[in-house]
């Protein structure tokens, strides 16, 4: 019996579940394994032998679980210690593996889940374990190194340039100057701010400013950029990432703590704080909008580009392991970027845990408010393609996630 | 010469232009009428004589617009003075629709719109114009009397109810207790928070609880229930309404005020403060979203039956008033729940403005943390079928409003 494992971990993504569907079909496909064992809640779920059986789902479940947002297997945030700090969680790992006669196993997640398999692909070698290591990733930050983007981002970046393009509707319906802030996520990584630039079109010019975390964010720029846009029209639509910082490195959100009427503290993000700003110190009507987790799970709105791509990094990692890989993330290659073209290989895990992939500066605008067409060139193709979802009685259709939703 | 004008106002919404879209067709098809001035930014537009012409738009641009979110004629916020009081502006606004030749005004709005529309029939009358004024109505708030339910709430609650099912996925994915507060517009009535009910299904009861401003909000009863639900499942997930208010009907909202990192005044919403509060009150994890503009301006989620009941107020609207009836608005009597079935007829405009049509106190249960199995029956019918929009480049494709987004 040769079997695999499969998990996922970290913050939901449109195309996590992809990916799952390319791990099973690709094991089905191969003919080299029997059971794929779906690890519940990530590495937690293998510690504690928290396993569904996928070998069985059918074509028309798999289908379902490919366009469901979240990770259909649930996720932890586990991080694993070192290998010579304590090996005690390796070797019962390894003991579940063998118990359960696991021959691959296969990590869906970002960054601190490609350390989780780099490490046990490490210990594997270290005790002359047969059995294959790899990761899939998938982030909507698109932040990490190796791989020309990550999956999740496309779908999530669609979804901001949708509602960007419907803001600029919706905003320009009064002939009253207002500026509408909105937050998008990316804490070190300006990417799905940066997408925000391609809800510009013939008629519009929204969003007119855009500012990212890769370079230093100055008010009092930002409030002269503001004015200056506000000369040439009543309505200002302002991309902002949340995790902007002013010139010393310091969160602009990291300080705006204050209490509420129940004397209880609340923390401000950008766009509350830059809200305020333009009121006070522009006296312009002023809102902001925190687009949130909608953006990393509106499925309803994914791309059908990233998932393609999210299942085929799945099917290629079991296929590598099925050559005897071991020890890689499945990654894409932009070969073209007009006509698009990609390839699937591998990447080392070395350093993937433990850097940041930000925006290129030269992608940023000399005014540091903007970003420039290289930018809507990298980002046009993975936003491509719409996903057609069941519907019943008006609702849409997703996978039955009932083994997530027992009780405690 | 027998014109009309058209014109949008209030707070936008994804099926007001199809409403737009109603009038011109019923304009053309009546055969009684020769050009369509669409006036820009409501009443306002109308004094200025600030008009584009509908009557040549192809089929084609007709359908763009339709699925278009936001008012394609702009809108304003403008209050009618009472025609005792002042009216000048009436002899003003009666001069320019007697230049234009105009036999008939349409106005697409919410309850402000029908006291405009309803004070312009007046003086019609009173000085014998015959002018015909018509109301179509329109409001994601669902809270006009004298009409089963308003244009955009449909499409509005569509957006809130798939949300609230990916939530429901996006929320489920860790094993650790949590609270997740959605933040639903509404301030006056619940009619879009108690539609998030709609996302139950078979595999998740979430949101698990839902509080309207129809009946005081406790937050003493809040937090027990928050930790009663705790005791079942691990993924808390609650609908409240914006406009929530205590026991002396001061809203939750009004007197959060505090200071930010620059010294400035916030305002935190709903979501914000109870979040606080569960966190330093039950001491667990919790996160709130507003889902803010984007529920009346996500039009690729569109309800098609919204949709075209809208079209359909507008298209009856200039119907009625061919046949020479004034001073009315068009309104949707449901006849049947289930095969759904309506009929639209007119209303008086008497009241509509001064009147708000809350979620029935029946509708809401005992504990006021939920709402009734009719509450959902009600909305289920508003929500059905799916509109398929043009993509460009991974884009949907809007009708262009470059009339609107010139300069100052």
């Amino acid at each position: 019996m040769k079997n695999i494992i499969v998990a996922q971990s970290g913050g939901p993504t449109t195309a996590i579940n992809a990916s799952l569907v390319g791990v099973v079909k690709g094991a089905l496909s191969s003919g080299g394994y029997d059971k794929v064992f779906g690890a519940l809640y990530g590495i937690s779920g293998v510690m504690k032998e928290e396993f569904i059986q996928l070998e069985g789902l059918s074509d028309e479940e798999l289908d379902r679980i490919y366009t469901t947002p979240s990770s259909y297997l649930g996720s932890c945030r586990y991080k694993m210690p070192d290998i010579e700090e304590d090996s005690s969680i390796y070797e019962k790992i390894f003991e579940i593996l063998n118990k359960y006669e696991v021959a691959a196993f296969f990590y869906i997640g970002g960054n601190d889940s490609m350390d989780t398999i780099s490490k046990l692909a490490e210990y594997g070698s270290s005790i002359g374990s047969d059995i294959r290591f790899a990761g899939v990733p998938k982030t909507i930050d698109n932040d990490l190194v190796h791989i020309d983007h990550t999956p999740g981002y496309g779908s999530a970046a669609k979804f901001i340039i949708a509602s960007m393009l419907e803001f600029a509707h919706d905003t320009s319906v009064y002939k009253v100057p207002t500026v509408t802030i909105i937050e998008i996520m990316g804490r070190n990584a300006g990417w799905l701010t940066a997408a925000a630039a391609l809800a510009r079109n013939e008629y519009s010019d929204i969003p007119q400013l855009i500012y990212l975390p890769e370079v230093p964010f100055s008010t009092e720029n930002f409030l002269n950029d503001v004015k200056d846009v506000l000369k040439t029209t009543n309505n200002v639509v302002i991309a902002v990432s949340e995790g902007l910082q002013d010139e010393n490195g310091v969160y602009l959100s990291a300080t705006s703590a204050a209490e509420d009427k129940f004397g209880h503290a609340q923390l401000s993000g950008v766009g509350k704080i830059l809200e305020s700003l333009v009121k006070d110190e522009l006296g312009v009507k002023c809102r902001s909008v925190e687009i949130n987790i909608l953006q990393r799970c509106a499925a309803h709105m994914a791309s059908a580009s990233d998932l393609q791509e999210s299942e085929l990094l799945g099917e290629k990692a079991v296929e590598y392991a099925a050559a005897g890989k071991t020890g890689y993330m499945t990654t894409i290659i932009r070969t073209s970027n007009e006509p698009y073209e990609y390839k699937i290989e591998t990447a080392e895990l070395d350093g993937i845990a433990n850097q940041v992939k930000q925006v290129p500066i030269e992608w940023i605008n000399p005014s540091r408010n903007d970003v420039t067409s290289e930018m809507i060139d990298y980002v046009r193709p993975l936003v491509c393609g719409e996903v057609q979802l069941e519907y019943k009685d008006g609702v849409p259709v997703y996978a039955d996630i009932s083994h997530l939703t027992g009780t405690v």
